[in-house]
């Protein structure tokens, strides 16, 4: 039975979404409807997608009958308002990283949805990778034996990217990537609080935050050491050391290798002759695997991208943000 | 002109020094002289290492008058007075790394050191290696452009090691290995200084650190991100990223090779037939060279080990080991 999704946003990472999409079986996903600002934006993203039908805004989207669940790209700063739209209107969510501006807000987004009995992730895509579903499980095999160390930096220049660096869209080095290096330490030491955690980062004119890192301390001497940076390109290799051994991600967002101590291991792409604005972004699809998994056995919340997770990420972000001097504009720094 | 070598310690890394030095041209070293606390293993060391004269206690060594420089590699808490003892003595000194326990006695031997108008050095051998002095020239040239990020851990399971964990000795990660990784950091920004250094850590069950990373920012976005371990062995890869591209420098302490963004430059070793302790020991002539040159020249201090970085490193692992709550025991911990 086919999952009919509806596309919020008619921007590059919804055209890349949809386009992963294609690499699915037709009988498991099909894009039903798409929605934007303008009308001619949506007319234009659904004629190049051959999907049926287009709305101009986001609230006739979350009226049409026909669509199950809705795909929420839209710019960062809209995420909650239209996360809260579609479950409002019985629709379920996949919600783009960063899932909301902040802690309070994630909370809010995650209460609609538990009120509505709907289902909510946030696209953290990079975990639904097989090469991260191997990290998870030589992990949990006691392979590399107790985990001790994790790292990751993840640096591209982005630096002209007007989403990444206006403070009025709230642009931000940790919203827009360092939500990345974040959920990657959070899914090395899976469940467990840091004792301590250590900041700090860059603020650029505008009062951008542009760099940032952290020192996770958890117990037993377990440690995280995470960056990013969104002016210089970085080598973006994620390890996670153990008594036993270590595993290295390389391009730890979308990793189509896994280097077990020196051996590597190989995961290739679903195959997709679409064409993608970003970097392994066929590997999209992974994560509507899971969405349509856990909607037809009617869970609420994903194991792998758990609500908790999210408001934690949440809240990480937070700290980091503030840790630097970093604040949104109003209304969004009153968490 | 051979320089004429007085050894004070007949321990592992004494082994090593003296070994290495073996790999010069006999015309320009020569070790004369070697001292211990016991008599015994001064004359077992000097046997083994074919070294004429031997002398219990370092109060001979330092009044042997055959002696120009004295190197010292005691255990670190008795670096400043043996060093100050040599001082006193009228030999130059080149002195194992940590300098000293702390800032507070890091200057005060170097005080010395310009009283009596001697030479010494902290034994940082890293950076003489010439993969080091390949990585400076092409920061220099402007090969990888504005250099803004730099990141090195450095674990290593040593955890079983008395010298490293005896807290009567002075066992700390900080002093035995964060050294380096701060010289490293302190190499790739030289003569920056932070705005901000944040850390984090562990101290072990008897409140000795094991774990330390921290986070250096300096002035116009840049940062350097390092960390050093005790209990786990790491890559120990040291990475620095420039607008235009990347170094990386395996084995970072003591780095053979060199890779320039995807090309790898080779710097093979002195070459020595010689039994070493440790990994690349024989590139700790590569120290002795430039001290031989420093001290020919007549200069007191080396342009790259200087001695304003020398006591900035013993302020930096002051400032790391206080961060993390390890206490140095008595008189150590007064500064």
């Amino acid at each position: 039975m086919a999952l009919r999704w509806g596309i919020a946003s008619s921007g590059l990472i919804a055209n890349d979404f949809v386009t992963a999409l294609k690499g699915l079986p037709k009988e498991e996903h099909q894009v039903v409807a798409v929605a934007a600002r303008s009308s001619s934006s949506a007319e234009k993203f659904a004629k190049t997608h051959n999907i049926p039908t287009f709305h101009e805004g986001y609230a006739n989207l979350a009226k049409d009958p026909n669509v199950q669940v809705v795909y929420i790209g839209v710019l960062n700063p809209q995420h909650h308002e239209v996360a809260i739209l579609m479950l409002e209107n019985g629709k379920h969510v996949l919600c783009e990283k960063p899932f909301t501006l902040n802690e309070k807000l994630a909370r809010q987004v995650i209460e609609v949805a538990r009120r509505k009995k709907l289902f909510i992730m946030e696209a953290i895509w990079s975990r639904f990778f097989p090469s991260y579903q191997e990290a998870r499980r030589l992990i949990k095999a006691g392979e590399i034996g107790d985990v001790k160390y994790a790292s990751v930096a993840f640096g591209v220049k982005i630096d002209k990217v007007e989403r990444v660096t206006n403070k009025d869209l709230c642009g931000s080095a940790t919203l827009d990537i360092g939500v990345y290096i974040l959920q990657f330490q959070q899914f090395v030491f899976q469940g467990l609080q840091p004792e301590k955690i250590a900041v700090a980062g860059h603020l650029d004119e505008h009062g951008v935050d542009d760099a940032v890192s952290a020192i996770f301390v958890y117990p037993d001497n377990k440690t995280a050491v995470v960056s990013c940076n969104t002016t210089v390109d970085l080598p973006n290799e994620a390890v996670i050391v153990g008594s036993k051994g270590t595993i290295k991600l390389p391009t730890f967002w979308s990793p189509l290798t896994l280097t077990l101590n020196s051996k590597v291991k190989e995961f290739p792409l679903i195959p997709n002759e679409g064409k993608f604005n970003y970097y392994n972004s066929a590997g999209l699809a992974y994560q509507a695997i899971e969405v349509r998994k856990c909607i037809l056995e009617g869970k609420l919340e994903s194991d792998v991208v758990p609500h908790a997770e999210t408001i934690q990420l949440a809240a990480w972000m937070d700290k980091l943000r503030h840790e630097v001097g970093m604040k949104l504009p109003p209304p969004f720094e009153d968490n």
